[in-house]
């Protein structure tokens, strides 16, 4: 455990976090309106949690969300899987690992500072008993805003006191390049400030490295220049965290050709999803998708050109 | 809220099954491996809360668990759908309307006394914050013993001390009928128990009547003679209870003419099957299946010659 001042900042910052929401209030504000925002799985021994952050809701996807497929096109589509075509919900799923060497969290979130609808994790990591100080390792699919806001609260405090973050070095690189600050000063400019407040305690790691015991990268570049997904394997068990291979998946699961345009390398980009969702298919991975319907993660089976998501049931006991 | 002796001993009951599972014990147990149990929604401006019950799991569902589908087939349709073909979840989904006048429950559940991995709805309903002494109403949709045990404790205890139970009337002459007792002993005593705890609370109704302020029966006899569902509006909004019209949607959703072994009257419950969904498809009804997997509700579309269950969202605020 980390001693400098900056971890004890860090510290008192995550438990004035947690202190601001009490178990009491907690359970107070689920008798209102709320809905539980954890869900447990096994993973071999090993048990995964995946998390709600929240949601963002756009309006008319069929128009411009799909770079490469017309507005009539999209909203049929949506329509024919029983999706309203006037808005569609985006949900910030994240995956927390336990493990005999403390949480591993598949990216942070949004820290409840992007968007009133999403409150980040640390609510939902409280209702399911996961201390933020028990966090060990942060691995990043890569650095956009929904993805690594969590790693700090608003002030710029560290919300995992004990935590090293882990990053694939393409996507360090890239973000680090003096070309990409001047194209995407406000983007890097949020990517600098979380990272600060971990200094010292990140990580580059190769797109196929092991970054823990039982935990590799899988390379899936295109949405970002470095973004990377990982495999978590437990026994016979594994899990893939895909990260941003795919948006929803009623879009670009089901048509994996289509290019959303969060994808920086949309021809990449599609390679890269194929390739996984071939792989995942095959081999029959259980797969967490960031953006999917929480509770986000389920099987995939091919169908016809694309890939159909068979969500996992959710069981009363993980 | 009645008085008399019976009720006191009922509020006594629900007291003492409750204190059993105090907020701490039931947050440690979330803490360890159970999932969240309840899932909240609006219907208008009423809440809907479905509250897990528990699972329980049938082997080989190729086996004569669908009477007019050999195995080949139910496999076949299991596989192309994701689903194993070894085992099948069966879900145990209660719902929970808070109304005006108190709360509404359809169907009472298992009362934790039918399968170890179902804990019955008292678990549920602390979570979610919903008084168990706050039920006025329980709407039976049949009684199979999945359906009504939940009323009561193992000892014969009422666990709503201040709910009417609504019963079809079709139903209760069905298996208040000697014929009925003498076939089916086992079954008819224990209605009979559940329903003693009731006594002078039960209220009789014609399958289509008006039980509450908005709510309604709509007759779907086969699985049972006097199987009821209800249909809940608020304003433009609506909600269908469907009770035991399907098994899982995967099953005879997907393949409505598939007779489940449970069906009673297997060619008359097809008949209800069809003529419900057709109409919640087209006037695109919200639905919540007893049996489907939890969060057990949605909207269904036509598919072929079946429907297709397209799962309701989770959304972090109902």
């Amino acid at each position: 455990m980390p001693t400098d001042r900056r971890s004890l900042f860090a510290a008192a910052g995550a438990a004035a976090t947690l202190a601001a929401l009490p178990a009491g209030q907690a359970a107070a504000q689920a008798a209102a309106a709320d809905n539980p925002s954890f869900f447990r799985f096994r993973v071999g021994g090993l048990t995964a949690t995946v998390l709600l952050d929240g949601i963002a809701v756009r309006q008319n996807p069929g128009e411009g969300f799909v770079r490469n497929a017309d507005r009539a096109t999209v909203e049929a589509s949506l329509r024919a899987q029983g999706l309203p075509t006037g808005r569609i919900t985006n949900f910030f799923c994240v995956v927390a690992l336990e493990t005999p060497r403390g949480i591993v969290l598949f990216d942070s979130g949004t820290g409840g500072q992007l968007a009133p609808t999403a409150r980040g994790i640390l609510p939902a990591m409280q209702a399911a008993g996961l201390d933020p100080a028990r966090v060990t390792t942060i691995a990043m699919t890569h650095f956009h805003a929904d993805h690594i806001s969590g790693l700090t609260d608003a002030a710029g405090t560290a919300l995992f006191p004990n935590a090293e973050v882990v990053v694939p070095e393409a996507e360090w690189a890239f973000w680090n390049d003096p070309a990409t600050a001047s194209r995407s000063a406000q983007a890097v400019q949020n990517i600098q400030r979380r990272f600060a407040a971990y200094q010292g305690r990140v990580r580059q790691v190769a797109s196929t490295a092991e970054i823990a015991p039982g935990i590799r990268g899988v390379p899936t570049p295109g949405h970002t220049p470095g973004h990377t997904s990982f495999l978590v394997t437990d026994g016979p068990d594994s899990l893939m965290v895909l990260g941003d291979v795919t948006n929803r998946p009623e879009i670009n699961l089901v048509n994996p050709g289509w290019h959303v345009i969060f994808d920086m390398d949309a021809a990449l980009a599609e390679t890269s999803r194929r390739r996984i969702f071939d792989q995942i298919a095959a081999d029959r991975i259980r797969a967490v998708g960031y953006h999917w319907p929480f509770p986000a993660n389920g099987h995939v089976l091919r169908a016809g050109d694309g890939y159909r998501l068979v969500p996992a049931e959710w069981l009363p006991t993980a």
